[in-house]
């Protein structure tokens, strides 16, 4: 072993140290309410990767989609062919809000996921709950954030995990989370004429 | 249709307009150069996403995990079990650095991941790349950025999409890339001393 890797080993080991003794504190488990917010890209990417991770653990999850109603996404098709099983999977909107442009419409579908959720996460054969998009629905008040955050601190039982997405996430959501995540974007190619691509934005 | 619905959909029609319009001119199709960092969560769970999604349109994926090699992680088993067909998955780490303590074997493992990539990228039935932590190879220069850099822009098939991941991605990186998303940490449930979630984190 070279000087230089001695060095390098000698630092790890430090590290590693001190990583050990701060996991030793990490002794609570939990189900955790996940909040992933911001302009960015990768919000309901990461929670459908969250799912992958869940079904291969052998928890039983579900999935609502809030928003993106209309289009055949391949993480929708995906679980709907080949997880049926494993995933429960709804969904309450009909598109972005743009493309119905019928308010009444949209709270009822909005509404309508809420009580969805509502069961899912009530239900002890679910593990991990994806409330895709709701973050749109909570914003525009097609869903009451008190309500919302009052059933999840309070009603949901304590290891099921909620991952809630979507851009402008409301200040009482964040604040009642355990883990949020902004994602912020640094730079896309729709700025310079490049078209959504299967497979990264769908 | 309420007073207030009819204002509501003269609003959304003018804003789906505007967006047809802008969506109009996005009309290239391209394979984007991306990046997911920053010290939030989600980097490589969306990256999975973007895997799931990639394999029920039918692309050709590969997976190079540079770090974790030594976690067994739900996304890998998942991948390897399930889509071993769909997705080609390898491992060139073995473990996050300070783990192994030993620099020349963590080079080597980096520089064996990255031939890897090399190939996968170049290989004409694979059409999505996820370089699953390749940044902190790249930090620790463990891997050269300019001849990465260079590779990605000059020899990558202009189809291929290549998602890299980790934090502290290189300016070099973020500058040739498509399309970047930094993940923000706004809370974490560590800090509270509650434990790595499996389906969460793992």
């Amino acid at each position: 072993m070279s000087d230089d890797n001695a060095r390098h080993a000698e630092k790890m080991r430090k590290i590693k140290a001190a990583r050990d003794k701060m996991m030793e504190t990490k002794t609570e488990e939990k189900g955790l309410i996940i909040v992933h917010t911001g302009p960015g890209k990768g919000k309901s990417s990461s929670g459908f990767g969250m799912v992958m991770r869940a079904i291969q653990h052998g928890m039983g999850c579900a999935v609502v989609q809030f928003i993106k109603g209309d289009r055949d996404t391949g993480e929708k098709s995906f679980l709907r062919e080949r997880f049926a099983e494993e995933c429960r999977f709804f969904v309450s909107g009909e598109g972005f809000t743009w493309e119905t442009q019928d308010k009444e419409r949209d709270i009822a579908a909005a509404q309508a996921g809420w009580k969805i959720a509502q069961e899912q996460i009530l239900d002890p054969a679910i593990d991990f709950v994806l409330l895709d998009e709701i973050n749109i629905a909570l914003r525009y008040d097609y869903l009451d954030i008190d309500e919302v955050v009052d059933f999840l601190l309070h009603q949901k039982p304590r290891m099921t995990h909620v991952c809630l997405t979507g851009r402008n996430a409301k200040p009482e959501l964040i604040e009642a989370a355990d883990l949020v995540t902004e994602m912020t974007l640094v730079k896309h190619p729709f700025r310079d004429g490049v078209m959504a691509q299967k497979g990264v934005e769908f």
